[in-house]
């Protein structure tokens, strides 16, 4: 068996594209790598030449930091030595720190861990870490799990339903639904839940029992208990700042109605541009040049990427707390409201001791979100880049427009959640009030359409000066009217019937 | 502060790509405009690197007149002796009939105007100009805000909505919603509202204050009274052929399910095609050769650009009037109806007297509408590129089955008029005839959502020739057939309840 | 005439792009297609150029048999010898067979047939249409024309719709409607229906006039008997591999709610990574190697293509029978099911002698439907794939996923099932119990949502590792309880409205 084996290997090196020894010259592979790819080249070829396409195969620690400041790709200015001279190969991640994963195991006599983390990461990229956990998404996982309310939005979504007497019953979703489901984005909570030996080509092999896996959700919990997943966004193993750059990386978590971002994007004239021209333009340089580089914003222009202009100043710096330039939150919640403070909202309280940013009624939890003052200045920070392309007329009278939207598009949610309100006090369903769940009725789910998806693509177009339809006819206002139409309609049957059975 | 300035701007020149100067070399620069370039290379990077990337900047007017006919870009035979001889540049535009526009002012010695309108660029491209005002989009705006039934549609779709009793009552919507939402795409009218003195960065200046602004909308009102935005499909400051010949420029207004010819496109074999192939293809050969430049039609090759066959002869003309090659109007109204004679369609009155081009029942107001042998020869102008690619016996028979859609489509329709008509016969709903808006009910907009959405998806995959599901399971007939059946349903329970109140 | 027309093609030639005769150097053209060419260059200037453009035009059978096996793009070993020596142009496929073909018609002295059938291109490509008839899609016309729940569905969502007393009726949809529905993606059942004369730019010439022509169904009966349509993939005249690689050639019936394959792929994972990365991607190279010519499959990859590793090994061979690795069939019916044994599907009959896979309440009918054995078979081919570029852990935890997936989809479906059962117990709404149809009454539709939408998205996004909020908030499983709950209230409304009755 383990001749056969080695003679394929020997067949296989033979017929390696040139490509492989190319990225060997520029950057030295580690023996360890070398070990990894001297099997892995025939069992996982897609990843193995995926790696060799990046970066990490052709570009050493040691040399990356030799760049001038606004050009290197590496934060950290210092890594282990072990690791300056060598490519970033298989074993230089996967066998990093590894004590501090729970899912390091003996492979080929090597000490291997499956999941690499955000702190593996770090060893090179630690700014970039280090913001990422000031992101709300590096807290999916805790903010969804550990918030009652949305906890039972989720089961009633998510669980197993039985009908009894023409009645609805939901049971809490099984782990498997939740891990393809709501946490495919937000992240799973991996677990080591036992090892299982497997015959495989390379012989009898044993490898770790990975409960959550596979995920790449953002903010998914790993094995070393940091959080988050750098690959939801530099996909596995090419780890590409092109790919991160352009919207369809996004579009994996930000393209449903309830959050609208990339349907939105497309439709709008950035969109546009950045369809019709975008295979002209350098998704690869660092620091990212305004006009030379490209024409239209991309997702990660306005959000992520260190912008210069075309003299080289810069226009913004790179982050990965994604929030930090954006002064309300408009989806995800009943109400838009300004930015929590922290990441972790599963600590926020409103009025009534709900986990929630703001009261039914609207009003803002404040004492947990950022003020006016704090607004502004991210805000400002947007503005840096919008400026570059738009006068300040323009861009002031955008702002306007966008407050505008978040205040009348509150006020529409606000006739819902009275309507829903009067459906509770007259008993034709049962809300928080009365013991129910808010999301589990015919009404109620009209509701939360108004918020979850129609108030959102109405503030998502505006937020992003454009989206056509989006913001009217499809999944716009149109919808939003409709439903507070159909809720009315609804109380309606309910009033006249039980007006007849009084009498 | 001034001294800080002009240090900075000598560094920005000395930094600036040497492409800059390849087209100064091209195209002189005029002193004009070197004064814009001087100060905004450094102030909007974006769109001066986007102009120095445009024909604009590359070529004068007398050069591109020396072209030959067909493969000419500029419609104007003559333009000023001042325009001649010198790259279409900044000042160029913006300083152009300066006295026509309201927004004209005073900006270091030169009189500037901030929005360029369609009667701007009729200096060098007045065909197009005077085409496209023959054009339904020139007259976006007034088409809808001067259409009493539109604007009621408008008000209960943007309008604040108050709830009492259970009853939502909408009032009109403001200014910045109106402009965001309908207005996007049929243009605003822009108002010089005040003037505003602000500190930049090149010192003190004043700027004036227009309301409706930014709007690329394509019946934007301008400040000269002209109708229109070139931008809407030529996007500023790039005014590209490329992009406009690309269908996510029409994606912008043409994307929801309203008007649903982008969906439908990108799932035809059509769009297949493009989406496939489209980056060999060459957008800016002038004339479009069909086969040769591109093996299927984007949105522009079958309704505006000038194609000839692989022998030079002419195909189709060029137009800008988009509408000379269609027939029926199949969207946007309650029943598919021949093209109207004119642009101005607030002129249109049915028999009810309504600004309406059908009846309730769907009979056409056929002094308003072109007559079936204009009908006739719209279809075989545009039948003249299809023939291109398709045999007569295809193109024939393509025809006859959108023929059959409209009237099935409009059929369906009258079967949803018929049960709105009830409701309002019953005092179910209060409709026109009982002095109540026909879109602020339930069962009202169940009927809107019949003929505004799924009617025009059923019409849209027909004209397109495929569009797969969008004609039945996506927003066409499955959802049509679905919207009847609620309808039914819905009458009969009020019809129960009012038998079981009589008893 | 003759003579203008004869001038007129001589300029015409001269004019050709060298194109043309650099292909003609290549791969010799028959007198035959020459004669085609003299004339259709002129008259279908995109078709000759699309044929110029491909491999048909430049490569003889004989050099193509030529490749060694795995980079043969020819499945037949032999060839008619007055076939083998030239181009496959124009009359190779037009006069191939002509008894065979009812459409046969004289034309200039040839034999022409207007649509060339699977028969024809099996004289090069015998293996992919020997492997496509036994796919369903080469079915699909007679799977819906012949079986009569799926008539009964398409009669009340096609049919013709008339209202009276507020009852809708439906009768039949015409001819035209059904080949542009249903059957656009089905195939139509071509039919000569006889002969007309046209007064053509080159004479008087008679053609055949052919009933449901044109279409490209996958599953059209054709005019010599034979089933399907290659150009559904493979677009006329083109005929390329690198379009039907790439995932917007299926999105053409892929794309909607009750089929949403391509629309979960795009927000996928792969998804992303296709449309960041595909640019760069080899999509003519045969055989298709694995991370060296694409980075993440398209759908042709998994379901096609025949893939190699780096080394040359074949991962998986070239299929044309789509379904040789679907365990499951996942959508289109009331329930998730083992794959059908035999590609006919009208064959099956269910406990009910419906003919339907399964029962009402979701039983299996096995005698019509693959084994376990042969489910788990199916997958591991299909992993084969997988495990390129994923470990053993991961791609055995993603199939557990998916079993779950249609396990637990399956079950809110019957839940649905229960609902609609109970209105038509009741006599609330008249199902097959009742002689009603099951599909055109309100409390019905929802029920079709529910199966024929929401849970099919469920599906596909856990099949595709990704999608989203496709199985969430867009199609998936909030809008599936949505259904869920909207039943329930109006069956609570029917049930209230009964006891008011009886009182």
């Amino acid at each position: 068996m383990m001749k056969r084996f080695c003679l394929t290997l020997i067949v296989v090196l033979w017929v390696l594209p040139p490509v492989v020894l190319a990225a060997a010259g520029e950057a030295p592979i580690s023996d360890a790598t070398q070990e990894c790819l001297d099997c892995h080249s025939e069992f996982h070829p897609g990843i193995v030449q995926d790696w060799n396409n990046s970066r990490h195969s052709k570009m050493t620690p040691q040399n990356a930091l030799k760049a001038d400041k606004l050009k290197r790709r590496m934060s950290s200015t210092s890594v282990p030595e072990s690791l300056q001279n060598q490519a970033v190969g298989c074993a230089e991640c996967h066998t990093l720190r590894a004590d501090a994963h729970s899912d390091t195991f003996e492979h080929n006599g090597y000490e291997i861990h499956v999941v690499v983390s955000p702190d593996d990461c770090a060893t090179c990229h630690v700014t970039e870490r280090t913001q990422y956990a000031k992101n709300l998404m590096a807290h999916a996982y805790k903010n969804l799990a550990e918030n009652p309310l949305y906890q039972d939005l989720q089961r009633t979504i998510l669980g197993e339903s039985t009908v009894k007497d023409g009645k609805i019953r939901f049971s809490p979703a099984n782990g498997l639904t939740r891990a393809e489901a709501c946490f495919y984005c937000h992240g799973t909570r991996l677990e080591v839940t036992g090892y299982e030996t497997r015959d495989t080509d390379a012989g009898e092999l044993e490898f770790p029992i990975i409960s959550g896996w596979p995920n790449q959700g953002v903010g998914r919990v790993n094995l070393d208990g940091s959080r988050g997943a750098c690959t939801a966004c530099h996909s596995r193993h090419h780890f590409s700042m092109e790919m991160a750059r352009k919207p369809y990386t996004c579009k994996e978590c930000h393209a449903g109605p309830d959050v609208p971002a990339f349907k939105v994007y497309s439709a709008s004239k950035h969109g546009n541009i950045f369809s019709a021209m975008n295979s002209t333009w350098n998704f690869t340089a660092v620091p990212w040049t305004i006009g030379r580089d490209f024409s239209a914003p991309t997702c990660a222009a306005c959000h992520i990427s260190l912008l210069v202009n075309a003299g080289g100043a810069v226009i913004n710096p790179r982050t990965h707390q994604m929030n930090d330039r954006l002064g309300w939150r408009i989806f995800g919640l009943i109400y838009a409201h300004p930015y929590p403070k922290d990441p972790d909202t599963s600590k926020i309280r409103n009025r009534s001791g709900l986990s929630l940013p703001t009261d039914f009624d609207g009003g803002f939890a404040n004492d947990y979100l950022i003020d006016p003052e704090a607004q502004k200045m991210r805000q400002q920070a947007m503005q840096n880049t919008c400026l570059s392309c738009h006068s300040t007329t323009w861009v002031k009278n955008h702002f306007v427009r966008l407050d505008n939207a978040i205040q009348t598009s509150n006020a529409k949610v606000l006739s819902a959640t009275g309507l829903v309100s009067r459906a509770w006090e007259r008993g034709y369903a049962q809300g928080p009030g009365q013991k129910g769940s808010p999301f589990d009725e015919f009404i109620e789910r009209r509701w939360s359409d108004a918020w979850l998806f129609h108030a959102n693509n109405v503030r998502f177009v505006s937020a992003m000066a454009g989206g056509g339809d989006y913001g009217v006819f499809e999944d716009g206002r149109y919808p939003l009217t409709n439903v507070l139409l159909e809720m009315q309609s609804w109380l309606e049957t309910r009033d006249m019937m039980s007006t007849a059975k009084k009498k």
